[in-house]
């Protein structure tokens, strides 16, 4: 599933590093987690339809960045998994919610059926919810050993990365944009920059300030994860035409079913590409200061633009 | 709009304390917080449907019980107005969400169309997942002068409040009632602890929280808010049957038209009340070591049996 794509190993920095266990080894880990995480109650529908969505797979690529950039800045594991587990329910939730019959009405994803089609819109709304205010609720009881004030500066981010000005505006733009003829490649990386930059900056940045980053660091993190954000967005979009339905666990083609804006369709599959690969290049670069310590957020930069799903 | 109904002025502990003017006068104060609490931005749509139902009016009152046992604590308004407001906005969203049509599809709330009437079922769910995580970016952004543990338990709270064992579990129980004939007086109970009580209960403990509340505190203030919250939603219930739809500002009789199990159905209009009584009997009992200094949460406790909407 996870391959380091053609790139020549030395621009990986470290001949040694394998990204494709790295990835395994952690996906493992935040599996683990997000199992134990969310365990059966009452009333046990809605644990179950929160469970299906957020124990569907998935590339848990948020987590990953969360606790990459947690041992980056020398922090363990253990005080950023609570936060990364916290990131992939909120990115389920706004999954849940994008696929709803109101929404962008789909049926498919990651591979099975949308969350509604199994239990039901309404249940689905809920599960949604549930697992938006579990979010905030289990970086709160579950992060152990870090200074209070740090925990809540990063609660403070995953509210901001949700709300208005991220995850829900994006998706509000997203839907106003649908069908309209003139969309420029500057309202398209608005609308990108929220649904799916956001988070992304989000999970790297929140790992980062748990383990006590400077401003510095922030401010270069900050920048890359922007980077690899809006590549991984344009990425998505030439896969949705470029890949099957089997490769992506979802309905493929949908965007130009959909009418939908998208990087290839105003710039062509090949300009994308490389504006991906410039993109990815400024996020390298930032983390050029940290050495060797950062070959995993490197290698992880050159895989959002080689991977095939 | 509030009474303090047929009670002798005695039983309030103080001649000199009018209820009236103390609901009018923090209500104004958290009329103002949330005006300004969110100013419009881009994508101004969603901010619109966020801001249509968060000011649409209302009681108030579960703000108002943040910022009464903050009082009572010992704590300014100050330090408990931003989570005043966060628990208005998760209340505002729950009512969004329940009123969509894959839920108890109402028009009306408050004397106005419904969010998805106006903004569409699209941005209606999402003025919901905005005003969510709006809530809890808004209490760490804006709480000053508090530990940052206290914040976050407050926080930590809010979340289970609404999360699947709190609003989200309860109206899933809610759902799964519908048209069930043979609903207990115990799982009607379970539907509007969870649906009702639990947001009460947490808005009476946050403000004690941000104050500095002691556990003893903490025990008190937990068996009064419980027992104002189950009587609250009895006297919801009865005031469906027998208000019009002038006074509740929504649909009236929409229970009986949904065959919803409500106390009064299973216990008759008279026992109901009684027993809603003697909640608040219970709820006062709790309040007697404050002397005085309860005097507004023991007003608010009998102003919730003897309220007209």
């Amino acid at each position: 599933m996870f391959t380091t794509g053609e790139k020549p190993a030395e621009q990986i920095a470290n001949k040694d590093f394998d990204l494709a266990v790295y990835l395994k080894e952690k996906q493992q880990i935040v599996e683990d987690a997000l199992e134990k995480s969310l365990p059966i109650a009452e009333p046990q529908k809605i644990f179950h339809a929160m469970r299906y969505s957020l124990l569907a797979g998935g590339k848990r690529l948020r987590p990953i960045l969360c606790l990459a950039s947690c041992e980056l800045i020398g922090g363990n594991l253990e005080i950023a998994l609570p936060t990364a587990c916290a990131l992939e329910m909120i990115h389920t939730m706004s999954l849940i919610h994008d696929d709803l019959p109101a929404m962008d009405n789909d049926d498919y994803r990651r591979g099975k059926l949308t969350n509604h089609k199994v239990y039901g819109e309404n249940i689905a709304i809920l599960a949604g919810d549930g697992l938006l205010s579990f979010a905030f609720e289990h970086v709160g009881v579950e992060t152990k050993n870090v200074p209070a004030q740090r925990v809540l500066e990063v609660i403070t981010r995953l509210g901001r990365t949700v709300g208005a000005t991220g995850l829900v505006g994006g998706q509000v733009l997203d839907l106003e944009s649908e069908g309209e003829s003139d969309i420029t490649v500057e309202s398209l990386t608005a609308i990108h920059t929220r649904k799916t930059g956001a988070l992304l900056e989000t999970s790297v940045l929140s790992g980062a300030i748990l383990a006590g980053a400077s401003s510095e660091d922030i401010n270069r993190l900050s920048v890359y994860s922007q980077n690899i954000g809006l590549a991984f967005q344009i990425v998505d979009d030439i896969l949705d035409i470029t890949a099957t339905k089997e490769e992506l666990g979802k309905t493929a083609g949908k965007d130009l079913q959909a009418e939908k804006a998208t990087y290839p369709k105003l710039l062509g599959i090949e300009a994308s590409k490389q504006q991906a690969q410039q993109m990815i290049d400024k996020a390298i670069d930032q983390l050029s200061v940290y050495g060797q310590k950062a070959q995993a957020l490197r290698a992880i930069a050159y895989y959002v633009v080689d991977r095939k799903n």
